[in-house]
Order: C-alpha cells, then structure tokens, then sequence
C-alpha cells in the first residue's frame, strides 16, 4: 500500500508547543494531499474531563501538493487527547488519530495527545545510548587488586558464559568501571553519547540487581571514586551517564533487608511486605526469595529512596556522582501487588524529585511488553520496552527457528521462547506486521513519550539479535533503530556482532582483542556510519514520522522537519517499489546518505526506489515546507489568555459556533 | 466474511466464575474448530500486577466438530486481563483477545478481562428497562391540584415540544408519578421490567437536571408519596425502579450551593469550585452558570451525598422509597477537573454505598462516548453510553442525512450535529461498520460489565431513532437492542414510534390517545413481541456473542449457553447468505422465534437464509455440548489453595513449565 493520505503527529511540524501548562491554547496543524477531498470542514475533537470539544480547522492554504489546516486546541487535562476529523463535501466522514484514518469512530486510548508536564531534555533527542553490563565489559588492572569474593565462580575473559545456574549469576569476569575509562576512545570512535550501566551497587551476583547497598559503588567496580571519575571523564567527552535503579525490589542482602528480616519492629520492616508475625515470609519478585519486594505505601521508604534532595535517587545525580538519570529496574512492577497499585504515585514522585535535583536529567521505565498504561507522561520519559520495535524487528528481520519436536508419544512441543513469551520459537512478520506492530504499540502513548522509548535490537535480558538474524540485515536492524522515532541503543558487543541464544548469553565479556578481525571491523564500521547519520540530522531525533509505503517486504518512511526531511527505505528482499507523485515532495533535491539503492524521480514527481536486498538507504531530501512561509514551524503557543475559571472554554473564532451546538441537557 | 474461528468470551460456557475473588483459580475455555490446527499448544497469558504470566491449557476432547481446551487462571489483580495464545504445529502463532484473532501482539486494554469485585445482581441480566422522563409520561388529575410555578411556560399535553430557550426547559406539561402509577397496566403489557426515571428531585425547569435538593420528591411529581407508592405498586408487578443523581453538578438554586454561593465560610462553599474569596464565580458544567460544578475533594460532600447509610445514595435505596439503584448523570466528568481526577474515587465510593445499602442494587454511570477508562469493573456496573451499540446502530440502519449546503460565498457548509458530534449529520455505516464499532468500543471493557451496558436506539439527550430510521428497520433496530448484550432499554415513546430531531424535541409528551392508531398498535406488538422475546429466553441475557457471519448487509449472530442458543440475523436489504458446515452446530433442530426468515440446513451441515428485507429473525437452537458432559458449564471455581504469600503462582499442574522459562534476571 501507498499511503498519500491525510497526516498528523507531534513533530514541531504539526504542534506548536509539545510542553504546554495546563490551560494554554496550543496550534495543531493537519496536512491533506491535494485533490484528496474536497472536505467541507476539518475539526479536531478533544475530550476535556472526558467530555468532547470541537474546534474548527481553517485551511492555511497549499504548497507542495498538500493543503494545510490549522486548529487551536485548549490542553484541559494533563494528558490531553485529541483526533481529527475531515467532513468530505460527499458526507463520508473520517477520523485521523495515532493509529491512522479511519471511517468509523475511535478509541479515546489512540488519540494524538498533548502532554502538560515537563518535557524531557532536549539532548535525549540527540542521544544514541550505549548498554554496559558492567561485568563484562573491560577488566582494568585494578580488578586484579580485589580478592574475588566468596560467592563468586571466577572465570577467564574469553570463558565462555554459563547461563545455568549457578554459573548463571554467580560466574564472575571482574569488569570494572576503571575498564570502562580505558575504553572511552571506543565508545567516542562508535559515536555515541549516553553511557548506560546496569547496577553499579554492590550485590552478591554478576548482574547486580539484587542489590545489598544503594549507598555506594561496588568497590569490586572501583568504588564511587570510579564512578566520579568515569562521569567526569565521559562528560569531558560529551558522553552522559545513567544507572540503573531496581525500584521493586532489592537483593535479600540489602541492609534495609537484613535489618528487617526476622527482626520485628525493626524500622526497615515498612519497606517490604512481610507475611509473618516474625518477619519471615515476604512477598518477592515472581516469588524469588533473593529479590524482596518493596511496599511502596511506606512512607519512609519513599524518603529514604525516592523522594527529595536526601533521597538515593537524587544522591547519586549530584556531583560528584553527576549521572545523567536513571534506567528504572521492573518500573512496570513498581508499587503494584495485587489489590494495591501504587505505580503511578511512584513514578510520579520518583521524577519529580529527579527533575527538582537535576532538570537536565532523564528517567526511563522497564516495561518489557504492552507500556502504554505507565507511559502518559506523568513519569517515565520513556521506557525500556520490546513489543513497539524489538519483537518486530526480531520476527521480520529473523530466520525461522520454529521447530517443532515430537516427544516420545508422537505428541508435537513447542519449546523456544521468544523474549520471555512461549510462543514456539520466533514469529514470522512480514514488514506489514512489523509496520502495524509499531504501530498498534505506539499509537497508545504520546508522541512526545514515544521520543524517549529505547530502540534496542537486544539487551542483557535478551538474546543478540545477531544470532538468529537473517543473512544480510544487520544494516537494516541497526538502521531502523537509528532513524525511527525513540532513543537508539547499542548494548555493548552488538557492534562487535555477538551472539547469544538468551539473555544470559548475551552477556558476552566484549572480545576487545578480536577488534582488527574484518567482519568484526566490518560491523563496528556499519555502527560507526549509522549512529554518524543519527547524529548528523537532528530530524531524526524529533522530526516527524510518515509511512509512504508498506508491503510484504519493504518499509519506506520519511522523517521531517522545516529544515531537512530523510527519506528511509529497509527490506528484507530486492526492492522496486514505486512512490506515487505527491507523496515525497521536493524529491528531485534527493541527497543519498547512506545504503546502496537508486532512487528516481520521473517527470510527473513519482519515484522509483530500486534495490539489491536486503537493504536499508537513506537520503536526505529539503524540510517541509507549509504555505505560511513566516511560520514554517509553530513556534510557541498562540497568545491567549489562560481559562482562568476552569471550565473548558476555547478562545472564541477556535471553537466550533456555539449556536451550533446541540442544547445541553441541563440549559 | 464467515466467521469459523476459535472463541471464547466471558459467559459462563467459557468461564467458570465471573466475580472470583482475588488470588482464585478460575478456569477459562476455548473452542477452536475441528480441523483449525492442528495446534501444538493453547496457552493463556495474563498480566497480574503487569508482568506476563502463562498457563498451558489442556484439551478436553471435541464434540458438534469443536474441539474445547481449558486453563487454569490464578486472579492477580481487581481486573485481571487475559488471551489466548494459539501455536500452530506449522510455526504460526495466534492470539485471541476480545477484538477477535491476531497474527501479531494485541494490546493490554483489549484483553479478555476477569474482575474481582461484586457483580452485578443476577436481575440485571433478565432487566429489559423503560425510560421515563416525568414532565412528559402521564399527568394524573392530582397534577391539577398544584399551581404552576413561576419558572415554568405552561403547555397542553397536546402541544408541540418548543425545542428553543426559554421553551426547552421551562415548557411545563406537568406528568407526574401518578400518572405513571396510572399507567402501569402499558408497562406490564409491554413486558418491561425495570423503570429508569430522569430525575425526580425539585429543580426549576422541566428536565430537573438542575437540582435544588436531593432530599425530596418534588412536590409537582406528587413528592415522596406518590414515589413510595409508584415503588411498592411496581415491585408488585415485578417491575424495579432507578432513579437518576447527578453527581457532577447541582443547580444553582440548589440548598447547598445557596448557602455557600457569596456566602464565604458557609460549611457547603467546599462542595463547589469557588474561584474568588467572595464565593461569587465558581466553575460550573460547560461553563453554564445554572449548574455548579461539585467538587469531589470535600469529605463532608461525599458524606452526605454518597458515602456511607446516611447519604443521599442510600437514603432513597432505603424503606420507604426502596430504589433498586441509579443511574448516574455526567458520569464521565464528575471529580474530574484539570489537573484532578478523583473520579474513581466518587464511582468506587458511591457504589460501595449503593451495595452495603441495597446487596440487590444497581448502579450504572452515564458515559456518552468511549466509556472504557471508567468501565473496568471497580465502579459502575454498566453505563448509558452510545458508541458501542446505539451511533454505529443509527450510522447503519438509517436514511442518509446528510445535506451539506453553499454559503453566500459558494463555501460548502455541513451544519448537523450527530449526537453532539459535528460530522455533518448520520454517517453512514454498513453492517460490517457496525459490526466492528460494536466490537472496537467493546472489547475494552470486561464481558461482565458490558452486560450492564445500556442498549438504546435513542433516549432525553437524542434525536429519536424513528425520526430517520429507513423503511421497515424498526424490527431490526429494536431486536438488536433485545438480542446483543447489555441491557436492552425503551425510551418510552420508542413504542408509539415517536420522532424527534433533537434531545429536547424527543421529550415528547406520550401520546396516550393514539395508541390504537394501526400504525402505533403494530409498533406497540413489534415491541411487546420482542420484549417477550428477550425475557423468554435468559441465554439473550447472559449467554456468549459468537459473530458468525458479516458483510456489507447482513449480520449473523448466535447468544449461546448449554441450555440454549439463540441465533439472530439482522440485515437492511434482501438476505441470501449460507453458513459455512460447522459454524453452528445442531441446526437441524432450530426452532424460529421472531421474524419472516427461511432457515435451511443442508446434508453437510451448511445452513441457508433467505429472506425479504430488511429483516430481523431469531431462531432457537440447542444449547452448546462440551465434551466433557458432567461439565456442560463451568460452574465454581476450580479448588486450590488461595495464593496467602501474595505472589502470583499459578498451581503447578497448570502453569507452564518452569524450567522452560528464561532465568529471570536476578536470580
């Protein structure tokens, strides 16, 4: 399908302020190709208080083959949706909303949406982020200094990884943040510029995340001097640093834990969920007995762990720490346990006290499947999440692996598992279903929080990508991950291309001597080159999104701004796909930036898009442009006065004429 | 398209428990059509405390060419969602959740959903309601008795509705609820069985949505006498009776806002917004001045208005009055304001209310469009809502409406709202366009409280349906409200065919003179017919939806239990359509119940039907065999010990294997 159709979405093209207060007027704007109508009347429909609110479009005119239209909507609520709706002269009707066009009504939950809440920084746009497990990363001399400690199975760098207990969390290669600093020229050489660890507190296992202390760095890492001197060495680079932070549970080594457990009365006890009198039973993570779970109705634990300038979460965003945010452990856990739900209140408090130590500084949430309940913008900034890009990436870009066995009554099994889901192995997308995947999981969170959603090809609680991928792809995984909407990431040995069938495999300690090796050279190159393009055009951090073709077999997006517009185009087979006319303005300016595919354009402005696969090209074409020349972006929120009484008026030419109106009931 | 697909929905054919406590097993089933697969496993897949949890289910044979599996679900959560996880020996993977089948991820909202918490009573199901809006039912001779008041513009019952202020609210045609009791003979007649009054409290205007108290009957309806009285002689008749409490606004001359409005200090002022210190402004319901705006944050207002057995709430469930519950006006707003929203704090709180008051009491939430965010089971047990059922109802099954119109300038203009929606009047929908609207807005609600749910063709905020109803869809538009689930309601005057452009122009004064008027007499049997219809067969209550067959024109359905089925078909046009062998099985058997339809079974099990349209027949059919006959339902939960650790573990002979999983990250 080609899909010259009607677009919106919450790029500075399209809305006017993406960070409104509560009660400003914010302009949105709708583009509709040329001869698509004619519409007797554009509107946008919000929903203030859970009540619909109509505003009118005008049409601001037409360039380029599209006509513009232009709305005010009032922000009432904090999260505030809105659709638009296109009344054809012909009577059809058609609504607009994160999902796309449809001719029968939508859901409130896939509205466009405004969020009223600081945004996060700016930089988060520019960031292509670098996963460190930090066990496996870099072994400085230093590591050779600490006595390994006594739960600790040591292992030689190129051992290979034990994933079965107890080799699973207790095999110990010694990284350490000191081996981080020596390999800075690496990650400045790859071109990224946001350094992520998993935990970096001291705890009885490889990964971490059982915490025993959120007071100090692991002296086994280097201790906290380590870490003051890896932040400021990375700074001085242009390179911020995040933890990671479990907010469900600890490790049953924690000293809050320890003070408690048996202990009645102690004053940690509040902190957990004890099942006993004699605090002995506690509710855990998935019933681990090593991973105690947090009551967050306890006040004291809020103080001491998340809220305000004493808490541990702003302790360790304050020099001389000075991270860059935190990566929030099981954030969709957090404060739920059964008929209790404290998540939002947690992720609420949680930022506020990160924004109120540090306003430059950045807060994600793990939520591994479905975000979007967590993910309004009240709290994350973004999330850790696999079924909007991951999983599909994975099931279209994979070999199958499904392979069925029969056990010894002839009965068929299906074992692998794909990203903690029995679903038989790994599923079989097309690039259809890897377009409506994205979109179906994006579409339920606004686009400014969509911004900050990491777009990992794998993490340490996956497999590597590479493993299962099918011949060819690596350039189209990493390339959509640098050029659709989110963060990318790069967990460390992905630019090295290793392999590792689960997430404890993946944990590879990186083979810092096989560098030179060229298919490792090679892939460190693709790396080099992609992150290069991310950072090389702003646009595609927070230009907009545009499908402009989707079959069986190749995607082709275009990301855009006022200033620069990238074409994108990935497939899995041989391309020759043809792009009607009006669909990519300006495209006879097209500039190839990376990929090895042809792009023409004929007379009558359609374009033919050609290729050897699989494939993944980019070419950067001229920014958008909107028929109001001295306005090519909606900069700042129309003057207006703020509703001063609460209710949900709209400044008066905006809103739909009142007399128009059905009668309300109570009038 | 014909539908022979896997199934399963929230009926007690496929649940074994739909109001299970916290932390019980209930064990769920699907049927999946013989020769589908074959399958190499049917999981289900939960989300408790928002992590994915999985179970194995298990086949329990196959019987009618289905073949059953069930699983075992552990209750994590006060709403527990779920899907059916379908791998196919070939590699394909399948989910089922209540928007039907997927090849990719379904999201979180639209799964099947178990809740935990007091279900609606079992009358509910078995309630075919009427509406009654008092000024215009019946005026007994006691109205004469009371002067008229000076806010009201007398009217002769005859008189036209004056639809334009002053007239829209201050026309008084006086009915009163003796006139009701006098007509209770009409309501037995019809077949109804609950009674929905529009409010009876004193108000200044017509309507009375702008209370003056909550503490009496107005006297100009026969005050709290002629209620105890219409109450007790309804039960008599087997008839229940809600009222209607508006819990987002008052009047402005209401006794609390009058005490409080330019009276600062007045204990009340804490009830409203006020935005000045002199109490003079105030935030009010769309910003009309003549209903202020409650504001949920005062204690003292819930006290005396819904919590607890000295409330408003319960005062009038209580003897004498003896109410059988409410519905709830402006539900959707009320406690939301900006940056507030402690609307589920009001809905949860007034509902514990109405239950320790009245176990046998309803209360059902007015919600106008996307009703999901407040329907998930902690609150209303239904509500008055219209995208799912009523719009796409209208959208489908009336004339086109639309007439757009040039302005001096030759502007094209679309002037007609649609249920407060400025689309330019009715869209238009086919079948297949109702089929999905109803499925959209419904799959994000539990099953059992979409059984709640209110099914109206039109009600006092609408234009009347008939108004443009196409030739002969009369049958098919009111059988629809009996058949689909929900609640089927009559807006009485529904039964005299009564039209009406608009919600004030439907408040029709009842007719009673012309009930013999052929045309009115045969719309009057359509009704009692199909009210029959649903009360005699409980299975249109609180049976399953299985969709059998959509297209542009025609819709096939089949309500199914083990005791009965009953299957539907609605169309606009002629209907020739034939059943795919299997889909319904022991059609031989069907037995017609409404409609001029002819139902024919082929030798291999096809089924035929034919008919003139436009057309609405139902059939009964034998009641639905699973295999295992002992177990024809699932009745009660499966046995095993509540989880007392509070994690969620799933007993072991259902979960799926534990050493097939992943090694969670921190162990």
């Amino acid at each position: 399908m080609t899909l010259l159709a009607p677009h919106h979405d919450g790029s500075p093209l399209y809305v006017s302020n993406s960070a409104p207060a509560l009660g400003e007027l914010v302009r949105v704007r709708l583009r509709v190709p040329e001869g698509y109508g004619p519409l007797a009347a554009v509107r946008t429909r919000s929903n203030p208080d859970h009540e619909p609110e109509w505003t009118d479009a005008s049409s601001l005119g037409a360039v380029d083959g599209w006509e513009w239209w232009e709305a005010a909507v009032r922000v009432g609520n904090p999260r505030h949706g809105y659709r638009w709706l296109l009344v054809h002269e012909d009577g059809r009707v058609e609504w607009l909303n994160q999902t796309g066009l449809h001719t029968i009504e939508t859901l409130d939950a896939e509205d466009f949406a405004l969020v009223a809440a600081p945004p996060a920084p700016e930089w988060l746009h520019d960031a292509v982020m670098y996963q460190v497990f930090p066990d496996r990363f870099a072994r400085s001399d230093q590591a050779d200094l600490h006595p390994t400690p006594d739960w600790a199975i040591p292992a030689e760098w190129d051992d290979p990884v034990d994933h079965v207990a107890p080799g699973r969390s207790q095999q110990f290669y010694g990284g350490d943040l000191p081996g981080v600093i020596e390999k800075l020229d690496h990650l400045t050489g790859l071109g990224v510029n946001l350094l992520y660890f998993t935990p970096v507190f001291p705890a009885e296992s490889n990964h971490r995340y059982n915490a025993s202390s959120f007071d100090r760095v692991d002296p086994l890492l280097g201790g906290d001097a380590a870490l003051v001197e890896l932040v400021e060495k990375a700074h001085g680079r242009g390179i911020r640093v995040i933890g990671d932070l479990t907010s469900n549970h600890s490790g049953d080594g924690h000293e809050w834990f320890r003070s408690a457990h048996r202990n009645p009365g102690a004053p940690e006890q509040e902190y957990y969920y004890f099942l006993d009198a004699d605090n002995e039973q506690y509710v855990s993570w998935l019933g681990y007995a090593s991973l105690p779970k947090f009551d967050w109705a306890s006040e004291a634990l809020r103080r001491r762990f998340i809220d305000g300038p004493d808490s541990i979460v702003a302790k360790w965003l304050t020099p001389p720490y000075s991270l860059d945010g935190w990566r929030v452990d099981v954030a969709n856990m957090t404060g739920r346990h059964g008929d209790v739900d404290l998540n939002a209140e947690v992720r609420q408090l949680l930022r506020r006290t990160v924004l109120s130590t540090n306003p430059d500084a950045i807060v994600l949430g793990e939520s591994t499947n479905d975000a979007a309940s967590d993910l309004q913008g009240d709290g994350w900034h973004g999330a850790m999440t696999y079924p909007s890009f991951t999983r599909p990436l994975w099931a279209w870009l994979s070999e199958p692996t499904f392979e069925p066995y029969l056990d010894a009554e002839g009965r068929v099994h299906t074992a692998p598992w794909f990203f903690g889901q029995p679903v038989g192995g790994i599923p079989r997308y097309t690039a259809r279903d890897f377009f409506e995947t994205v979109t179906r999981f994006s579409a339920t969170i606004p686009w400014r929080v969509r911004l900050g959603n990491m777009l990992a090809l794998d993490s340490h609680d996956t497999a590597r990508f590479a493993t299962n991928a099918a011949p060819g792809v690596a350039p189209v995984a990493a390339g959509l991950s640098m050029t659709l909407p989110g963060v990318p990431v790069v967990f460390a040995g992905d630019e090295f291309g290793l392999t590792g069938v689960d997430g404890e495999s993946s944990r590879t300690p990186i083979p810092w001597g096989r560098a030179g090796e060229p298919a490792i050279a090679e892939r460190m190159d693709l790396y080099r080159d992609l992150i290069a393009l991310r950072r090389s055009h702003p646009v595609l951090g927070a230009g907009g999104l545009r499908w402009l073709h989707v079959d069986d077999d190749v995607i082709v997006f275009v990301r855009e701004s006022a200033d620069e517009s990238v074409l994108v185009i990935a497939s899995r087979t041989d391309v020759d796909v043809e792009l009607a006319p009006g669909l990519v303005p300006s495209v006879g300016e097209a500039e190839a930036l990376f990929g090895d595919a042809t792009f023409a354009t004929a007379a009558d402005g359609a374009v033919a898009i050609t290729a050897d696969g699989p494939v993944f090209a980019a070419w950067s074409l001229p920014g958008v442009r909107v028929p109001d020349a001295s306005a090519s972006t909606l900069s700042g929120a129309v003057a207006g006065p703020a509703t001063d009484d609460g209710a949900h008026t709209v400044a008066a030419e905006a809103v739909v004429a009142p007399e128009a109106q059905p009668a309300p009931e109570g009038e």
